[in-house]
């Protein structure tokens, strides 16, 4: 199974990643864990490109994408033949809505490169774990070349995620603006959900 | 005036940019030179990457796309409005004859995704410097991550540039397989006819 989680920067999403990993680990499944951009060697070294030199909105949604495709040939298609769950901190919809979204490339365009940088794998489910922009703000002190763009870019990624939301049975919008444990709560049951199936 | 010079390596097409740059300046005309993977400082990291670390042919291909949107939106653009001849070393053909063709990941893909890169930015010339592979290899001596493909990939490499030809009225076949003085001279008829017009 693969469940990917999704957020602007302090939702919380890697803390809830973490927790939900250590859950199935407690439930005895095998789990892996991958952050994207980077996860590779090649990862890593595009991470380190997108987050420090100054691009355009095409490469860098294209850097994202090498990425995402090194990702998934490398670690994310063996680890699930291999019967892992794979646990993703940001999938394909981080650059629906960031790239799509709020750098206006346009959400069908980046559907379409996704499907091309995956090789058409889709999470089983994707977890948006919204808070407030002002909330998300606070919570961020290291600000790297993306975070920088300020309130109004952020408004727009959000945005775009609660319209994906509108469009994907799979895509839960968890209210992260509750104490760790209960988004936690949300997000064990509906895993819980998927595992009784 | 775009030009671009397309070939394997080793087939003499840098040399020819670089006798065609030193034509057009004594008309006294603007050039400017780049190369790709590369031509900017985010592309000449990415071209790191490209000819040192395994990859796989999707991210390969993603890889020369993002450095290609920085160069166009960077260099080319800015300078083709300035009244500049840009002459490249390497752009869209490449990707369509390595990773389309040889890689497999088919023309017509990498022709879309070319026209995202690029924002749909054309050559208005394009020099195929044709040689067999078995004269290439014998002039390649320093052989990258690519190049270390081997004669069979090579061919794959020119059999696509060569059916490319067949589509593009503005594609030029030139025979490198002859003295410099003699491959310039084809070089410099042509572009004196744009010229003329």
């Amino acid at each position: 199974m693969f469940i990917t989680f999704e957020g602007i920067d302090g939702s919380g999403k890697s803390t809830q990643l973490d927790l939900l990993a250590n859950y199935l680990e407690q439930k005895n499944k095998k789990v892996i864990k991958v952050r994207e951009p980077g996860g590779t060697i090649l990862g890593e070294k595009i991470r380190d490109l997108l987050l420090n030199f100054p691009m355009n909105s095409r490469s860098e949604l294209l850097l994202f994408l090498a990425s995402r495709a090194q990702l998934v040939d490398e670690i994310i298609k063996p680890s699930l033949k291999k019967g892992y769950f794979v646990l993703a901190d940001r999938f394909t919809d981080s650059s629906i809505a960031y790239q799509g979204g709020a750098r206006n490339l346009g959400i069908d365009l980046v559907e379409n490169l996704n499907s091309f940088a995956t090789d058409n794998i889709l999470p089983n489910i994707v977890f948006f774990i919204d808070i407030p922009v002002n909330i998300a703000i606070t919570r961020i002190l290291k600000k790297d070349r993306i975070e920088k763009e300020g309130k109004n870019f952020l408004e727009k990624v959000r945005d775009t995620y609660l319209k994906i939301s509108m469009k994907k049975d799979n895509f839960y919008v968890i209210d992260g603006n509750q104490d760790v444990e209960g988004v936690f709560l949300q997000i064990k049951n509906i895993v819980d959900s998927y595992l009784d199936h």
